[in-house]
């Protein structure tokens, strides 16, 4: 019977992310390089056991809503403050030079006889794409590698902290522009238009459930299953609204509701119930969903070096942006090599980011094996080097 | 985009079985009521904004995988024990009686120029599945609706408890036996090898499993996520198994895996994290998914008279099964009423076996209105009815 083949699937897709990801983690590497292994392993290009049906593409979307969702949910306004001038230099400087980095790899690349896609945007739009996939940093793999070293309270982890959560903000930005620009048949003004109408949007819409929801769940001293349940429409309608209606994409509606639920007093109760649905269920499919699409093998000759030095710019421009904004704000030496180590790893923003954009025709399905290369060399190269800056430092 | 519109209809779900759910519980009714009018109201039935659609249907089968697999975590082996030959009396009796009840009803209504059904099943199975949908007692709504009455504790609420956890076992007994039979093609005596190859298999792989699991758990003290997800992934691995290799239904196979879990010492670390996985995501999709199958509207004069006396049968043969089961292990005559009572409530076992034979089919489609129909009634008879019988005795 084949209708219950996906449960078969489900199983496989659980156990080998599971394991693999634990495995990862007896290297001392996150847990998400193992599934997103996985993910290649019973994927078309490895064992060819799993292949995309539209049950795991809409539960991986799902998936990828609820991960920014949280990571909106974890986005620390306070830290942010405290951090201040010098986040924002360093973040904005690690976002600039590997933007141009990826777009000046991209395009001398990206021309016949070399890589030719059959991206259906314009080849500006798709050069400018790959530098917005280099721009993102991962939070969750920095702020846990720096815990296991125990230097999360240090100033430049402080500064790597503040930094990060300032770059996932112009990482989706730089996203949901690029996103509305890759419509071509829109004019660039009624994009930007589009963009500020989401603004309002949204702080309308925040503004009036923050509102609503702080009032009602506040009658009730603890987390009930139906304030988890509303947060979760909430997230998933802006998530909707934010596709539908303004051409924004999902995950910054769905990041934008976390952010507004980190400000209400059941937070903690919320992120805890969607932590288990998250690393239960939608997850593992998500992170195994991008590997089972990469087909690596599938790489010619030109895409393996395009993938050996996008991932080599990706570290250098990491590494010189965020360290030169440290050294403009005044940290030491010392302290800016820890900076800007502590920003390479990209991880499953990054991912995030690159299957949008191919959703979306921003870039050509192949090229994602190169990003999935990118992602795993940076995440497993990042706690690694920042072992001996931070020992010096 | 019609792409993203399933964010739209999991929002829709999400909000309107909770809403629905809540509002039926201020009518002291199961909340489990209001989602199932939510299926309705938002199905082809009324609304019709949502549809059927794969990435309902196949997220509906791993709800009701996990709900029966919580359902197997629940069982108290123990509490079976105690309660003893009374309440395995009192089931079969409450299984027995309602199994003849349905299957009369069915065999008088299901001829020419009545109700034709499509069912691809010969006609002898069909009115059978009919008997077999009404032995299905509730526990949860049964053991929620005692404790709202602080009755849980007495000798008759006890004897429920039992009889309900047994009723439950000889229900999925019934409808393996029944799924079984289904398929005509193979022989009788295969089918019951084949079942008690079945059970074999899950005594060996359940002894296998919980000899690995107990060890392994044992090496931390408190629940770890890798418990859950290898949990998960033996529950889905034996309700891929029992359908794939024995023709055995999904559910059963969960429902023992969930048996199996209960007896380990993770239990209620692992029962707590899929309680979070259920009713945050699966268990609304699984039973608004049943509300959007039911198409009310379209029952003919016949099906509407099928429904009605359906119902009453169904309510009187369990009040009757049980009943004359509790005289039988000398209950008084007011235990006796209660314990009849408190059997009526067909909850989302009901509900689970006719969609499962609706998919094999044993039931035409069009049967799932009045299936719902004696579900809602009996459902919200039940706890009407428990107070004055309770107050009485």
């Amino acid at each position: 019977m084949d209708t219950y083949k996906f449960l078969l699937d489900l199983a496989l897709i659980l156990l080998s992310t599971k394991v693999l990801g634990l495995v990862s983690r007896k290297f001392f590497m996150p847990q998400v390089v193992g599934a997103l292994l996985a993910g290649l392993i019973l994927g078309p290009g490895v064992l060819d056991v799993i292949s995309q049906t539209d049950f795991i593409n809409k539960t991986a979307e799902v998936g990828v809503i609820v991960l920014m969702y949280c990571a909106g949910m974890e986005t620390d306004v306070q830290e942010l403050k405290k951090s201040g001038k010098a986040s924002v230099v360093i973040a904005l400087m690690g976002v600039i030079i590997p933007l141009a980095g990826g777009y000046a790899v991209a395009m001398f690349f990206n021309r016949p006889g070399l890589i030719e896609t059959n991206a259906a945007c314009s080849v500006f739009l798709q050069n400018i794409f790959i530098g917005v996939i280099l721009t993102a940093t991962s939070v969750s793999i920095t702020v846990e590698a720096l815990k296991e070293l125990g230097k999360l309270k240090t100033r430049a982890g402080n500064a790597i902290l503040g930094a990060a959560v300032i770059d996932d903000i112009l990482g989706i930005i730089a996203l949901t522009v690029i996103t509305s620009l890759a419509d071509s048949s829109v004019k660039v003004w009624v994009v930007l238009l589009k963009i500020a109408g989401f603004f309002v949007a949204v702080i309308a819409a925040g503004f009036l459930f923050y509102q609503f929801f702080t009032r009602w769940s506040r009658k009730s001293e603890k987390g009930m299953r139906r304030h988890v349940i509303v947060s979760f429409v909430f997230c998933l309608l802006m998530a909707y609204m934010a596709e539908d209606f303004f051409g924004v994409a999902d995950i910054t509606g769905a990041y934008l509701a976390g952010v507004i639920i980190s400000l209400t007093i059941k937070k903690d109760y919320i992120m805890s119930r969607f932590d288990t649905l998250s690393y239960l269920y939608l997850s593992p499919i998500f992170f195994a969903s991008i590997g089972i699409k990469a087909a690596l093998p599938k790489m010619s000759y030109a895409v393996v070096v395009f993938s050996v030095i996008l991932t080599i710019v990706a570290i250098l421009t990491k590494m010189a942006g965020c360290g030169l904004g440290a050294k403009l704000c005044r940290y030491d030496n010392d302290q800016a090599l820890q900076i800007g180590v502590g920003m390479i790893s990209r991880g499953e923003v990054a991912l995030i980011v690159a299957n949008k954009g191919e959703a979306l025709g921003l870039m050509d399905q192949y090229l994602m094996g190169p990003i999935v290369i990118v992602v795993i060399i940076t995440t497993i190269i990042a706690p690694i080097l920042l072992k001996p800056v931070f020992r010096k430092g």
